[in-house]
């Protein structure tokens, strides 16, 4: 529908999602969209949110652009409630920008319009820029966000923090605690805590965890999980490191003092949802068949010293609810 | 199931909605119903909700009726409510009116009962009449709304306000501020603005508007929408005044003065949901296929003078959430 | 998938639910459960909660095991707020029991997992045994309760309580008041209502009711209701006691003194939503299709003395929402 | 301010209370009550709320009455919320009456409007019936209740309910449980609860309980508790049956059946607050001062035999919040 | 403590309120407000909030100035809820002005700072101006509003808008519906109302209302309420038009059609508590002693026809709460 | 009242707080608490808390005891909602622990009780020991904590955390995010930020502060604030680290490594309200009255280059609610 160009930039063509709210995170290529609010020029390591409704064009400056997509129904993402953390900290309001108005009043003959719609694509024609508009009041606005101006909080004495001490920003349900999505980012951070296992954890999951790396390496996957790639853990599926990423933090051992990881961006889309996998995806010859792999070869490190049941731990007594 | 009678009057049979309410909005002839609770009498003008689990009959002392009809699901209607208005305005409660208590204890041989259930109708046969019932407790019961009692509020100075101003019922969600149903009319009324745009706004909706008439002319529409039609403007499709309606403003200029909006009831339901249109809508030998001709030839009376973006409008800053 | 022995225990597997969690009822034979928390033992009269994502294995010590499962998706149970009932009474939580801590760190080859996902049932296999979880914090763990430890109230001097009285465990949905799943008991208790048709009322109902017998007889139904039975009454549809415990009750007359029920326990799910029958139990020898027959003959024992409308009742007046 | 008559009615003279609610519980003597919206008669048995803002005289038919008054600030008297009690039980909306419409359109010289506001009297003259009200919208206005129509329930199988099962009216505070005045009553009812201690346990209250008779004994204080008499426990104050009430409950012992507690009637305001005691109460030649000794002589009737610390109790353990 | 020069400038000093916000309205001269965020001025017709903890001071380029302040401690102003006037309407977030960032970075010996703690004054001596703030986040600043922004609604075909519907801000309490304090205007706007007593009606509020006049006449006061002055009716206290006021619009009748009030602003701090009022107030010449005069002479235009009790008003009946 | 021994346990007497919580830092010598649950025995760098209307008596077993007590009125501690920190951190639910039960059933003559109820002292005399409770059900009892299970969180990578970030317990109000009393630690933990101003930073704060030091020293002030002492800011007062320490961070520089707090426990009780302090400590001669000259000799290190306003700081702007 769109004629695109050489570099596949969209050509004549706007798009619009009726249906919900666009979270873009570009891995290689710069982005330059236009909207209704005016334009927003986004690179690797940062991230759009192009909300419901917004008719938008992309220009791809640098050829084609890779990246990856989530998209929310019926909410809107909005910043995490931050507790204990207060009144700074993780992304702050400041760092969330907007385009600067701008528009055109010009004759565009047979500019098409694709609007999604309930999970269908329509297109009309018109013969003006939809990028017309002179005034816009309140905060329902087009933004990006540049990730590098997230501040970081983790443990800081002993312990490993859960991972969504690192979220970005949350598309919330009705219930209090559960997400229809959280995003949330492993960027470069020092690790302190003593008498600690630092990789993130063996775990099973009530949510579902698809994950996906901007650049560098990602710290529980000495292999294999590349710039541009992702992973899906469903929910209850146990997962954690990689054997041997396993296997070296052992070798270290408990003593080791701070260190800083450099270089890394990876990122989390977390939902409370079973995400549906489409046929393109399944069938695409860059599945890994053999990720299960990586786990090959894990060794029980546990001994029976000392590991009889404590205290204040599970025993025959009351459930609070 | 039922034997209709000639002028298509329920004729020993009666119907009971398992899955949820109807609203029910006639646009000519009477309605007699008889339900559980009492009889109500509505004409058009009046509106009659008749809630999940009652069961009723209908008789058409006119003859054939005609009118529009909601069913809602999970929910019941409420009034709005009222913010800022305060303790009076829109609809008040003591003009929404039950039945008098009535019962008949009286044999009637294959008695049909229809019973909706899960979007299926099923029907039982008994040989009494089911409006037997002597005593009630609650406000749970059928109710009518007479449209002219409606106070309806608007700005008394400059700007337009929202349609939300006019709601008369609304069915909520458990999303505060996102209706699954809002019951909207366009009553008779002064405007009064000043330096203002009065009909209708153009805009995209993020609920779907479903709208009716009732009686008289609609305000946005010169030509082509009656009593008895309809249109439907699905969730960020844009929309608004037609062609005619729209110059006509601007001819007028915006020194109007006080203005009547007489002989006219309009209505509207708007939901957050995408309403599915059935076969017998879409193969109607009544659609309209050239509604959007309402909208050709609009023409832009946008100049460029003055045209800088003010402070204070969307620029690089902060987004609050 | 599972090896079952002679009496259909599970052998060398675990089953794993990932979708949400199990409500076991049983009516007949004892349950041994082995979970990563440790071992619960079941005998009828008892219920377990096994909640989403633990792994279990069910052994059947007394041989073939009968009884009735629920499974909630996208919340947990929970005691029901207890209202002006104050601080004590119905379930307490102090009577939930949890396992006391156990585990085994065996070479288990060939052991298989299977984890029931979206619906569906994988299978994995691994070479040791999965109930080696050596520690464990919080409160979400697996749970059995005693309902002879639950302590019912109902009315004292006249009229007859709601069966939601009788709520031991709820599983809520984000709208109040309205419970996805309520988990009800009809225990032994004294009746003592004067004045007062005793037997549960003859209704319609807006949430579906599941009712099960686990031993005893059921109050409301003479004959055919029998333990390891269930009833199913969809939304909206009227039901109540059978003809012979109506006529019973009527020859009794109002002025029976204090009754102790005894030697019965029946059950319900009760649910805002309609289940949905499988055709497994539609197709069951064991269905009732003359259950309808049980209300046959019922006879109106209504007069009109006094029958006028009472000042309060239902007439023409104000609706408040 | 107000000339009296013989009978101590109000005369010419209207009294207004513009700092809150006041709860009327009459003891002894009718109350003739008109108000602005109409005219109230209430009777020992019945009680009477009467809201801040509105006028009222009240004329004593049966000469000098006596009773309590209750009266609550910045809140207004609710129905509690009635939890798993669900539908129906206890007080009754229906049950609670407002006036017939009444009206005098009368010439009254120096007739006096006595009104409270902040505390102090304040009083103005006018020249006409303050009862000349001809309209009235809305549920604000005075009413009264019938104690006799409160439907109480309790345990019907063991163990012993918390007054709060016998809450007619709450003014609530702002803080979800917590009251600013509970209006609980014991009226008659059976007792059927097995192996249980049946009278009011002794405990220590984190309210304050204010109680009083309005006929009938009181089934915790076998001697001293007199119609028209009122005793107040503070917060944790310990408190229970007198020695009396106690030793023939033990005396008893565990096996009585059912039995049914008629002629009586108590009340509790009972509040979060700690009521402040006027010195016309504590100099009251009423005042009994040797009310501690209706404790004097309880003895105990513990026994060591199994009393070691069972499972689940309180032991070293974990909190939850 | 702080010298002033000769037009009551704050010279060499400022002011920080550590207790609560101020809410300033003057009534003539302007202020030109120094704060650690920049620079407001404001002119009589706009309206400034400098909250807690912020110091700033005054300069006054016109010489003596005269107003109103109110002060809120515990909570701040915010923009009420629209409720169903939706989106646009009353005051609107962008017509909210903050300052400018500005700051000095200046040795200035013997600056005074006066704070206001626990509702007395202290003072400090430093030797730098404090106006020296650099940077800062957040939405937490003083800010200024213009009046004549502010986008009046009211009843546009029948009856009478409660003084709500004028509300500016409001400082909420904990108890939804309950102001600390509302700040109302009363702009010019149009009247269209038919069939209608226009003028404010004769009421008792359950809030307290203290009323000031910026400019013009007020619509309810014929005589005697100047720019500058003020009123106060507390609780419950009964009031309304004075007597010129009312009968001139009985003398107008009902049919009046649209009218404009024109040039007028008059505004009401309205306050759940009741306010106590200063020595200095009521020992002041200025207070208007014969305020009640101005009800004198007040006629009542009630006529017995058709007085009668309508069904749907106030009888013996049902009492939600 | 009571008998103190010669090291001041107390001595045939219990105490009992009828108005509120204590929550008890001992800073030297521990302290030995009976209660009605059982006994806790606790060491400074543990906290107990004992509820509303609990008995107790101390014993000191390392003789005169000295340390910090807050009392809050009408809520209880609880654990701070964690927000994005999760599931695990700062202080866990297991780590509080409530005392094995304990009972004695003793004759105990001239046994004193003393009351603390309203702000005064009552007391009542019993011939046996209040300990003799032998059975309690539910959460509400004593506990301890020790502080060195708390599990710190902080920003890893640049800029500073809130103290809120170290919330051990918080007492709520009924406003969300405004607390009644938060008590919070200062405990050792690493210093990872970069460029960034590392000790607590220069502030007012709209709570007051009160601060304590169990042992070690406090990292914003080099002299001066000793193990026992305290320190108050209230309200608007500015506070911050001492001139030495700030210029030692300065001379420090930006590119400060990892750097590793040990022995020091500091914390602070934090409130909404205005503590009002006795004259017992306003006389005492342990008064620091040169505490002010701990700020003497501040310079300005800020520097004019780049001082330009940000796009995004505060300008003339909109204000969002």
């Amino acid at each position: 529908m769109c004629r695109y160009t050489a570099n596949k930039s969209m050509d004549n063509c706007a798009f619009c999602n009726a249906d919900g709210d666009f979270l873009i995170v570009p891995q290689t290529g710069r982005l330059w969209i236009t909207t209704e609010c005016g334009k927003l020029q986004i690179s690797p390591g940062e991230i759009a949110v192009l909300p419901q409704g917004f008719r938008f064009a992309v220009d791809l400056p640098d050829g084609p652009s890779r990246g990856y997509v989530a998209e929310v129904f019926g909410t809107h993402f909005q910043l995490p409630d931050l507790g204990p953390i207060g009144a700074n900290g993780l992304a702050a309001p400041r760092d969330f920008v907007v385009p600067t108005a701008w528009f055109e009043d010009s004759y565009r003959p047979d500019y098409v319009i694709i609007q999604k719609f309930g999970g269908e694509l329509f297109t009309a024609k018109q013969e003006f820029s939809p990028f017309n508009v002179v005034a816009w009041h309140g905060n329902y606005a087009p933004y990006k966000y540049d990730l590098t101006t997230f501040c970081p909080f983790n443990t800081v004495l002993f312990d490993h923090g859960d991972p969504s001490i690192n979220t970005v920003l949350t598309a919330p349900t009705d219930k209090p605690g559960v997400a229809l999505l959280d995003f949330v980012i492993f960027p470069p951070r020092w690790l302190v805590a003593e008498h600690t296992f630092r990789p993130p954890y063996y775990h099973r999951n009530c949510m579902s965890e698809f994950m996906g790396l901007i650049y560098g390496g990602y710290e529980a996957k000495a292999d294999g999980f590349l710039p541009g790639g992702a992973s899906l853990h469903s929910c209850m599926t146990p997962h954690g490191p990689d054997t041997k990423t396993y296997e070296a933090t052992i070798a270290r051992g408990n003593e080791a003092g701070p260190f800083r990881i450099s270089d890394t961006l990876a990122f989390m889309f977390e939902s409370c949802l079973i995400p549906r996998i489409c046929p393109w995806a399944l069938e695409s010859p860059f599945i890994d068949r053999d990720y299960y792999q990586c786990w090959i070869g894990l060794r029980s490190h546990f001994t029976h010293e000392g590991a009889s049941a404590k205290d204040g731990d599970i025993q025959n007594g009351e459930k609070e609810d």
